[in-house]
């Protein structure tokens, strides 16, 4: 297949490049570089260097004789969408390009127009590039579970069928997430589906949980080719985080009660999903969902993992509940389904004591590149 | 009250207005003009000649005392809305500002992203205006019953409660809209829900059906003070087109099978619609939504009292079916509740037989000003 990806340069594009390429396929991948640009401007940068794209292909085709073929430019930009969907013509289309941090969407103005303007605009490009150039291709696109929010209802796979009044339809499963940034991932769910419905696209949107892990099959040993690995408060997801936490003897930060719940995955299962949404395109003007997570954990579970993991590696990890910054229910009902992916195939990596122990020893491997004073949050959600 | 209205140069936007003006509230109204712009770029001007703003208004001063404030410029650039927002700091925004053409979001990209950024960017911006300079304020938004399309259950006024596998919750009514341009309104919708929810924003959506009719009661004899009517495909909305092809002597041009079924209303009723919603603001984090028509009627039922209503004035009206232009049901359930409104104490007009032939006049009074090449549909769904 020709795949194209969308956003290349992130904790999920880079690897989910090299797995495509390393499984035969003709791979480009695309970036602007925003994520970057805003880790440095906001003193967030990853615990491990990541060389830029150019750089990564490089010594990927050098290890593995694969080729990653490589475009920087703004798909908010619409001439640019049409330069690289006019010369690559995919036949998948894989759509990480997002600014994909919930806080900093929520930290003023500047930074939620940022976010709206180009999660919605490359969103909106894309579909066009698609339309103009190769209708018929397949676009993999990276929702998110926070589209839900926490309703308290099962949350079924993107779709709901309702008895009302004695009648009966299937919608769109109800959404109502909690950031501004999950919220452009709601709004990108209804245009996708309305040019689906009406202009036959096909598209699989995935709806993810938090993604954790470094390592990938197609970079074990180098660290040069490992995703960015965040433990900020705005681009480090929880369980990353918290493993920072344990390994530099910061109290792990949980917000509020620590009764949130959330469906989680390794990275590596991030990239058999989306193979597998790849290898099985939806209809013409089908919007496939998948929920893609493994387990389900409240953050204390998560915590007593991390605590429980460090002990055996001699580290004394102590939880420190905080003031949340987020708003958010604390205490809710969480029931999700995702059986759809394992019916593809699926093969999930679990979070064992194990994996959590494998992961500390990846962390601790860095341990002398944290900076402490990235770990608390600083922002608050509706400073207002 | 402090009223600023946004969009306020359209159909909705000027009687808004006078009406807000004419019950003695201090009115600044806001327009870019983009409707005008496209009408002469596209060859859809209306049926009477509408005086710019500056102009309108001071026609209304002399004829009542009431003024209107004007301003010009894009509420798609922040720095107009901040503008805007610092210096009226209004108790109220009526938020038109939408490109609100369904067949013109359909003509292709430009047309599309143009819809798209204005629409949503208009509808970010103004928050955003809210959140600096008047938190506590109300926003009346129009959204539009196309939001829902034709669900095969009862349409709930903005809300659905649901009870799925022994629980329950309340949700957003699903949303499945037909256009670009109703699209853009789940968008909005989805946002301001956001914004409520979060920032404690107070907002009415206003689901709203087709309105039809020129004469509000600020202008009832003088035409410089009607509203901009378009009989044109893009804008005209279905009963003025019917009434402007039964007085040209073209045949009613019902799209398909006729089935199709929407929620009308009289200009008069937006106008106590709105003026309701103003009075009876939302709480603190409420998105409050009400449907805002007067009665259903299907495509067919309507060009039958076009052509009854015509036969009282000698008029031979015909009607042709013609290919639906449009990816739509043409015959579905419908079925929508609208009793909010009612209940805040709305007086409708209905389209009686008396009704429709005062429309028909006022119609001929413009007869020879009738362009016919502006009548059959130029925009076909989907070309791609």
């Amino acid at each position: 297949m020709r795949v194209l990806i969308l956003g290349g340069d992130g904790y999920l594009g880079w690897p989910t490049s090299m797995n495509f390429a390393a499984n035969g396929h003709e791979v480009l991948t695309v970036d602007n570089y925003m994520r970057r640009h805003i880790a440095m401007d906001t003193d967030s940068m990853p615990l491990f260097d990541n060389p830029l794209l150019d750089q990564r292909a490089a010594i990927f085709k050098k290890e593995t004789g694969h080729d990653i073929n490589v475009r920087i430019g703004d798909l908010a930009d619409f001439r640019f969408v049409e330069s690289v969907f006019s010369e690559f013509k995919p036949d998948c289309i894989i759509h990480y390009a997002e600014q994909p941090s919930a806080p900093y969407s929520m930290r003023g103005f500047e930074e939620a127009k940022k976010t709206f303007d180009n999660n919605l605009g490359a969103t909106f490009n894309i579909i066009w590039g698609m339309l103009n150039h190769c209708p018929d291709a397949h676009m993999v696109k990276l929702g998110t579970m926070g589209e839900y929010g926490t309703p308290n209802i099962d949350i079924e796979e993107g779709y709901l069928e309702v008895e009302h009044k004695g009648r009966k339809d299937k919608f769109l499963f109800p959404r109502q997430a909690g950031s501004l940034y999950h919220t452009t991932k709601v709004l990108d769910t209804d245009l996708l589906y309305f040019y689906c419905r009406v202009y036959g696209l096909r598209v699989t949107d995935l709806m993810q949980g938090p993604v954790y892990g470094v390592v990938t099959d197609e970079a074990t040993d180098n660290p040069e080719l490992w995703p960015n690995f965040h433990y900020d408060d705005q681009f480090g997801t929880l369980i990353n985080r918290f493993l920072v936490q344990a390994v530099a003897g910061v109290p792990l930060t949980v917000y509020g009660k620590g009764g949130q719940t959330r469906g989680y995955l390794d990275v590596r299962d991030t990239l058999q999903c989306v193979m597998l949404a790849a290898n099985n395109p939806a209809g013409k003007g089908e919007l496939k969902i998948y929920n893609q997570f493994v387990e389900q954990f409240s953050v204390n579970q998560i915590a007593d993992k991390v605590v429980k993991a460090g002990k055996e590696l001699g580290l004394d990890v102590a939880v420190n509940p905080i003031p949340n910054p987020r708003k958010e229910m604390e205490e809710h009902y969480y029931n999700a389904q995702h059986s759809g992916l394992l019916e593809l195939g699926l093969k999930p990596h679990y979070l064992t004591d194990e994996e959590m122990i494998n992961l500390l020893k990846t962390v601790i491997s860095g341990k002398d590149r944290i900076v402490e004073r990235r770990i608390m949050p600083r922002v608050v959600w509706n400073k207002k």
